[in-house]
């Protein structure tokens, strides 16, 4: 029997992976933090098996999405997920972003839920599946925002989350996206943040908008009203 | 009757001048964000009328400490607060920071609570006293870290407090000064930050460390904790 796991506020379901994992919090997150209009156009970069690609579609009523996978294994598992769900809008792009033949400036979003560790950073995985999506071995923030810049309507919107401890490099290498809202998300109100919420926007004006943080538990480790919503729950 | 602020956790007081004020308290939260050795040398940039030049020099025990204020009433008025004090190792510098003319590399620390907003910012301020201390008029981001990378030793810091919307500008400004060390300060716990104070280290590597943020208030509207600590409550 397939074990499911169920997108929050959608219809959709992803195959569960015995030992690995459908999502992340980080990615419900994401997913929710993302502003974008119906009929439109999205990338998703490192796309895994899917998650941001099946949440947005469903939220944004998005017209088409593009989904970018360097793992055969996890591209493979996305298409399965498309097939599972009856999707006929979200195109699996099973290559290294690197080498992705896409035209200028024709995307309105693009979603990202990148690799958070420079690579031979010192985390242990063993698997290269998990390394490959942990550290920035095939794909760095500066290949992002080159691609961004690139595939990106005059306006278009990049969104990202990531790690508090990269702030300094992605700003620094977010050079034409500019950084235009931005969201810290804490473990619990006291506590330092644990994942940063931005959106780009291509060609902007400078002008940085901080939003209320998103704090995960309360004080009796519940998830607070906020976490809950974006949940379903 | 001259009327006195007292410097909190200190024994020093300040003369109180009529509809003004001596000091806000993102001064004070930035003289306890600070960490300093004793015994060293310390440049503050936009003094003022001295508070964190007062609060450093007593804090941390400094050898030496050079207050640059570009106003002439201002500057007047440390002298006045050094005087009352009877400190001796404060050096006023009644300058604009463009024409300072200090030597390379000679300076352990430097702090600043700068004008927050853009020349020309909406902000209503009939007084030109108010508009230079608020204003980037005759010191921009550009000046504070071009002066930094000057005069301070390697490795040497630089702290400073300002508002978050300016953080993209900060950081795409900081050039060899790294940020290293970040807190937010907000109001309450659910709200948006209204401070961030910085450290920077010049020719540091790269390598950012969140803190906790600094909550203002608690849910009845009293101090919390840490700033009745910081205010010596």
């Amino acid at each position: 029997m397939i074990k499911l796991d169920y997108i929050p506020k959608t219809n959709l379901y992803m195959k569960h992976v015995e030992k690995s994992y459908s999502f992340g919090i980080d990615s419900i997150l994401l997913a929710n933090f993302s502003k974008m209009k119906k009929n439109k156009i999205l990338i998703d970069i490192g796309s895994g098996s899917g998650i941001l690609s099946l949440a947005c579609s469903s939220y944004y009523n998005l017209s088409k999405v593009f989904s970018i996978e360097i793992q055969k294994e996890k591209a493979n598992l996305l298409k399965e997920n498309i097939k599972l769900n009856g999707i006929n809008n979200i195109e699996v792009v099973n290559e290294d972003l690197n080498k992705v033949n896409f035209p200028n400036n024709f995307c309105d979003y693009i979603i990202t839920n990148p690799p958070y560790y420079k690579k031979g950073a010192n985390i242990k995985n063993e698997k290269e599946e998990f390394l490959l999506s942990r550290q920035e071995i095939k794909m760095n923030l500066s290949d992002i925002f080159r691609f961004s810049n690139k595939c990106l309507k005059d306006k278009g919107k990049l969104f990202m989350i990531h790690k508090p401890e990269r702030l300094v490099d992605i700003i620094k290498e977010s050079g034409n996206l500019k950084l235009k809202r931005i969201k810290f998300v804490q473990s619990k109100t006291f506590e330092k943040p644990v994942f940063i919420l931005m959106e780009f926007v291509k060609n902007a004006n400078d002008g940085l908008k901080f939003e209320n943080p998103l704090i995960i538990y309360d004080e009796n480790n519940n998830y607070t009203k906020e976490v809950k919503e974006i949940n379903g729950l």
